[in-house]
């Protein structure tokens, strides 16, 4: 491309990022030119610094800056007996745009796919059992998606707590809202069938 | 949200970029973790630079690092008596891709809009006349898009060029390749119609 090198630079570098193709990379990197100095250095400094910047919290491995991210740090106002598993730090993100979850979080490598090589001992379970028996745990939560791999994960954790004094729990799944029935697929149909509730 | 402050400057600045919302921004901000530093550093190294480095030419207002860009430099292999008028730098790579034109370029900067304020004098035509009187230029071949301001600015230049020793085309509008005629707007069939070619 004819480009000057530095539009070629960053066109190389958009098209890195996922789901960003050659076209599109061209476009934004073009835009770049009609963005604010100030706005650019932003960007620029928090690319250059977010490798350094961001490790994982050391209680419940969600993102940090510190030894203890912000969530583990609301200690005082968060129900300190009740850890939500989730598979990926977005999902952390979720529960708390979403406000109605104040517990805390127990956040995993990924989930148990045997056929992709993923034990147990890959997705950060240790330190889980660890948490539940150090943080006088009562009740922990499950929010992993329904799939073979989240099913499988939910089964494991739910073995390896036999025998502890902890309710274990999993998020329902079933029909979202605002949706036309017509276009849920059958597996999530079977699934919020067998979880019918009784009309009260 | 409660992300480390570097990922949320980071979802800011992808937000900033078209067509990027906010989950996109997110999911972008999330995965530049999983980037190799070395990458994230050309990134932000050329965010910084870019819009220091990129000017336009001197000549033909695209972009450039130097006085001339790339393609002025390339005097010698070019043909220096002909010269395409495009609205836009994307369109100069678009035609380099395709290989086909070995002449000189003209960018605009955008097409004549007297309805968003844009009159002639705004988009760059004044250094337009000057190059075809010093640079004894025999042909401009006007490429812009089949638009109203497309148009306008077609015969406005058209108009200007009049009296002067220089051919004026435009580029042919109609059918594309390989797509099915009946997704064909009628505007567009109506110019395939009109500039038919007999078929020897």
């Amino acid at each position: 491309m004819k480009y000057p090198q530095v539009i070629n630079d960053l066109i190389e570098s958009f098209k890195k990022l996922p789901g960003i193709g050659e076209k599109t990379a061209e476009r934004l990197a073009l835009f770049t030119l009609n963005l604010d100095q100030e706005v650019l250095d932003v960007f620029s400094t928090s690319l250059k610094e977010v490798k350094k910047r961001v490790k994982r919290c050391n209680r419940c491995n969600y993102l940090s800056e510190q030894e203890l991210c912000v969530i583990c740090q609301e200690n005082a106002t968060r129900d300190n007996r009740t850890i939500c598993v989730v598979e990926d730090v977005k999902i952390v993100t979720l529960f708390e745009k979403m406000g109605g979850y104040h517990g805390l979080y127990h956040v995993l490598d990924g989930l148990i796919s045997p056929l992709d090589g993923i034990n147990p001992e890959d997705i950060n379970l240790e330190s889980l059992l660890e948490r539940i028996r150090k943080e006088n745990i009562k009740e922990v939560i499950i929010a992993v998606k329904p799939s073979i791999e989240g099913e499988t994960t939910a089964r494991y954790i739910s073995k390896i707590l036999e025998g502890m004094d902890v309710v274990v729990s999993k998020i329902a799944h079933g029909v979202p809202i605002g949706i036309d029935m017509e276009y849920i697929d059958s597996l999530t149909l079977e699934m919020a069938l067998e979880d019918r509730k009784s009309v009260a």
